[in-house]
């Protein structure tokens, strides 16, 4: 049951690059409202819009072992995702590991859980969104499995998909939809501009999305 | 029962920027301990404290097309206030409506559900407070209500009502009442100022509230 | 019942010093990984890390009269920890107090429920490590006890315990053992740098810390 | 602030019986799909279906003094409706207060805080819907209010307002509305008969309510 | 987007009768201790051991008119699985959709959302598994899908996907792994019975199961 | 770190068993009010009513193997009580656990994480106390100590406190003050007994507790 599949397959470094720029909540917009983790993982320091392939982890809690295996197989440009086997808050990550993920291309960390260090975290620019924040410590005991299918958090994350993370949370794309997705972020992104660009003149979205008759014949009355 | 009510009465304008000044705590004191939304509303971005008069909204669960209806309620100084009916998280407000209310004269948005675009929001300096920020997107399917009485939180907020929010949190005040609690917040805030010295002299709590006694008389022991 | 205990015993102030440097996550190991009171408890604002000896506090739910209590028996260098006798998360405590407790020499404070004024808190630069923030204002009726043993977050806090506070929360440490514990940290934290260096090269901690072997004896299948 | 109101209008007795015998989920129904206080607040014990008129208690968190002042308000019929002014789950409420309220005619306590004794409570026969059970006591310390408008769980209770709670937890209803709602839940029910008997003969919603059409206009597909 | 998948494989009968009398933790434990929803899903009422075949429904928050469609696609002995695609507590099922659903052969409900009409579900004897009991109303305006991949609590859940719920709450089992599956859990329940006998003779499992030699190789010490 | 002490003081059992008369709530009043372990510790069945001497045990999240080394120190009467060194909601005890501990004499479980098998150890009459409900399984990998103090919900309990466990959750007392509680605890009670006949008899408390001058002296307004 322990197993840890070595070979994924992963997007199209570009198509991962624009699903960065796009961002979690347009990226989650343009795949039909799909893909999101939640609310619960919080990046551990504002600021940062990044995307990825998907490295994950299934791990027992409060216990860190599998990190260690993870990280051999990261490759440039990955991200980590790890989601604890039961509900857990304690400290899976922190600055040492940060380190050595860091230096095999690692570009953040996702966990259904809790990380710590995070000042040095920081300081090092590299971020993690998590559950939690927790010095509790974790052992090294029990095995996990690295690169199967996980729930994280609200989502299902396999191996090789794209994350896409920034201060509004984390969106998880397929692998196999990451063009198709990044290519309507990017026509929606063009879309809004148009819109904001009104709305900033003083429009009203009631005129620009001409919702008044909807709203009419659905019975809304003013008084 | 979808209905927007157009007219509102607000509270004189130059009461409202003295609550501001006060902030959310000293008002909710100034109004005798009532009037806070309580903990779980939090600011996106820390450092803003600012107050207006409340344009309410009642929104379903996973639908945010009210909030367009109510920008078109806002006036200059306003502050959008929604609750939904049923606990929800997702995020309702983004960048785009943002754009919208800032250009109708909305000063900001208190939500008890969650919003998004948070990176962009602070940008704009759009304050918000909500109970999560999510990408999860919403639909425009179901109606609502504009300016009818709403529980948001831990209180009741009437259309037109006094809001106070800074990095504490959320006060309402009614309208009828804002005057009288601006004068008692004055009136706290200017009495602090001889405390404040005298603590930071190194006087005693104890000794300028004159505690002793009554902690005797109450039983406390000194071992 | 209500009992303030006049005289505690507080570990030795370079020892202190010392588990400040090495803060919440590695004193925590290196106490074996106890003493941490849970990721509930959180700076309202970043980057402090301090330690200092526990004067302690049991108060009742919405009543912070024994925080005035408490700050007659501060000495320099001391950090207040109050824990509620049931779950509160009122603001206990603001900048007043903050003040008084500055004045005494107090370095901070660790609180299992609210506190307020938090832009005055950091503009004040005093730091506090609660459950919530909150305008809710307490009352000062019902006594409770300064400096006894009390449950604050997941841990057991007697007086006089070195308290060691960063953005990764708040580890407790029995006085007695302070200085044992913080010659363990520094032990650790100097075992730490020659890993930092080799991970930081690329070098994977399963080789660093010799793990192939027992994930193979454990069962570890690579596919 | 501290006040107790000693005139309170309630509904109709017959209009309250129509209602508990709808019960709290039918009710909320008939009055447009509102006055639910929400699921956190849950029966001790199941099988009891009532209604009756609120007598409102605003409370301190800790303190249960206004549960005595509140008795002496109840009339035949009433049912205790109590919110703390924050956050609480101690237990304000056990078997003391519980014969004391039943002699007076109280038909049960709602309460946004804790109670205990629910043991003996049940072999009593007296409903309480509480969001905590506990054996953690409180103070006689701080007024409070008795016959205010309250928020309690989501909604807000006026005194006199009907209360109907079950096994599905706790709905309000405005004094003022209750006859219209009773009316509008007994014609729900019986059209209900209806609709369960051709349910009950396996015929589908679908069908019944004339779904296909507009779930096709609707984009649905089957595959 | 909106979409329902018609045809789906379900496991053999035989196997699934047997997974309902190994119930929910020894399949869990068979499984490999993978497949548990989490413990926040509830029975509304004790005392019920159920397996099924899974009819999957992923619906929007506080919209429940995918239920409606779902039960058209149910056959005998399949159970409803529903996933909100944000969190949601509503109360989504009620007593008209438990006749229709039992009308057609349907054994169950697990919902990760809210339910209501619980006393009359209780009379039927129609299990529901849910994470909450509420009276709020939901609406049918916006579509979702049937006999899509979900995630329900903490699992992932396909269609056609073995169901066992019991009191201990409810376990996934992958249609094509359910055969396997139920072996295992007989073998298991078989090889405890012996262990059973053993314990409740006051042998213990430290000699059973041969510990004490890993156990102070691992260093415990006894005082 | 991994201990087991062998050696603790329990309390008489003729205290032991007046204490179980009175309960928690009332031996948490007795008390002082202290010594409640909090609201979240729920009862898996109702109606048991039960004390006994604490066999503490610190465990690690999802693992456990001490439960094992435990059950050798229990003697006849003995209760064990489990906390988890973090946050954990898996289903660590089960049937065949509570097989062994009930042939050993143990009254029955405490613990702030999860079980699992209720419906048999409903059967079995082995109740316990529990924060979580779950079919989530545990390893057995990682030691932990047992008979050591630990922080178990709200409350430390040393080993060979008295655990007073039920409807109402759960209260400790030190073994050294177990007389003068229960002491206490049956002097409450008898002074009960005549309050409960008058309060029957529709007397009120204001009047017995003599409340009305104190309430008017707090400023208690009639209206």
């Amino acid at each position: 049951m322990a197993v840890v599949k070595q070979n994924i397959t992963r997007a199209d470094p570009a198509v991962i690059a624009r699903l960065a720029g796009a961002g979690a909540s347009t990226t989650h917009e343009a795949q039909g409202r799909t893909g999101y983790l939640g609310p619960l993982l919080r990046p551990i320091y504002p600021g940062t819009r990044i995307a990825g392939s998907a490295v994950t982890i299934s791990a027992p809690p409060g216990d860190n072992w599998m990190l260690h295996v993870a990280i051999e197989q990261v490759k440039d440009g990955d991200i980590l995702v790890l989601a604890p086997t039961s509900a857990c808050d304690d400290g899976y990550f922190g600055d040492l590991l940060a380190t050595s993920a860091k230096a095999r291309g690692c570009r953040g960390l996702v966990i259904a859980a809790g990380c710590r260090d995070v000042r040095e975290l920081t300081e090092m620019g590299f971020p993690v969104w998590s559950m939690a924040i927790s010095s509790q410590g974790t052992v090294k005991e029990t095995l996990g499995s690295v690169n199967v299918p996980i729930v994280c958090g609200r989502a299902l994350v396999n191996p090789g998909d794209v994350i896409v993370a920034d201060d509004d949370g984390v969106t998880v794309v397929p692998a196999a939809r990451a063009a198709e997705v990044a290519g309507k972020a990017d026509a929606r992104t063009a879309n809004e501009e148009n819109k904001r660009a009104l709305l900033a003149a003083g429009k009203l979205g009631l005129d620009i999305y001409d919702m008044r008759g909807r709203l009419e014949a659905g019975g809304l009355r003013y008084e």
